[in-house]
């Protein structure tokens, strides 16, 4: 068994627990801030069967991992040259995981 | 060294955390949600030394173990067919426990 | 690389932080209880390479160890034989830190 430490942005949150959910892997979640991801995050705690480690991994990186979005700001409602509003690109997403080895895992 | 990492029901965490103390074992709370027990919960951190993990697990299974307990609703107010509420069995309790090795252990 | 968990309190943890980014070294906190700080308390989980496990470890200690603290409580308004206070030795701080092995460490 291994516990994988993934702390992820909580906007991605909702998604990474419904796609764990139907893989049937179990996730305990903190609420945590600071760290690569700034800000508020969420800390998953996965005890996982060594078989699954890459599954998890997967699953992980395809959920959360760092991408760019292209977001639209709101008009500049105290006046701007331009009335209109492009586009940009941010940056969303990321994940830190920490794959760690265990002794022994129960339920009790 | 061993870091016990220990999620627990909310229900059971108050009397987990009197057992601890009473045999002098320090743990750290956390408030965590879902994994296997759903919902809200209790993960504890505790460090503690190789010959008392024994200790420590027994200590959590004896508190917070998956049990039946009989449970009477209240009597449906609405109206139902019976005016009299039977007990009905639910599972509470459960634990998830893993025990993670630790290089170093410190107090400053 | 490693994972150094440590609960410091509450009052340290702003300048554990700080101190943490100046070295760029990455902490996730998460808010917790109990434990060998009694009360509310912080744990910072920080992944780090094995060659600054050193480093990390000296900053809590700087940061937060134990020590002796003179607070002159508020005079008593209820009435007392002296009208004057003195000042009174408190400990405040102290770090429990664990330093746990790890397999492996993404960044997604
Ligand atoms: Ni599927
Ligand atoms: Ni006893
Ligand atoms: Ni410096």
């Amino acid at each position: 068994m291994k516990l994988v430490v993934a702390i992820v942005q909580e906007k991605d949150s909702t998604k990474l627990q419904n796609q764990l959910n139907h893989q049937k892997i179990i996730a305990t979640q903190l609420a945590t801030k600071g760290g690569f991801l700034k800000a508020k995050n969420i800390t998953y705690l996965i005890g996982i069967e060594d078989q699954r480690v890459k599954e998890v991994l997967d699953t992980i990186k395809e959920v959360c991992q760092a991408r760019s979005q292209y977001v639209t700001p709101p008009i500049n409602l105290v006046g701007s040259i331009s009335d209109t509003s492009y586009p940009v690109e941010v940056q969303v997403g990321g994940a830190t995981v920490m794959v760690l080895p265990m002794d022994n895992f129960y339920h009790f």
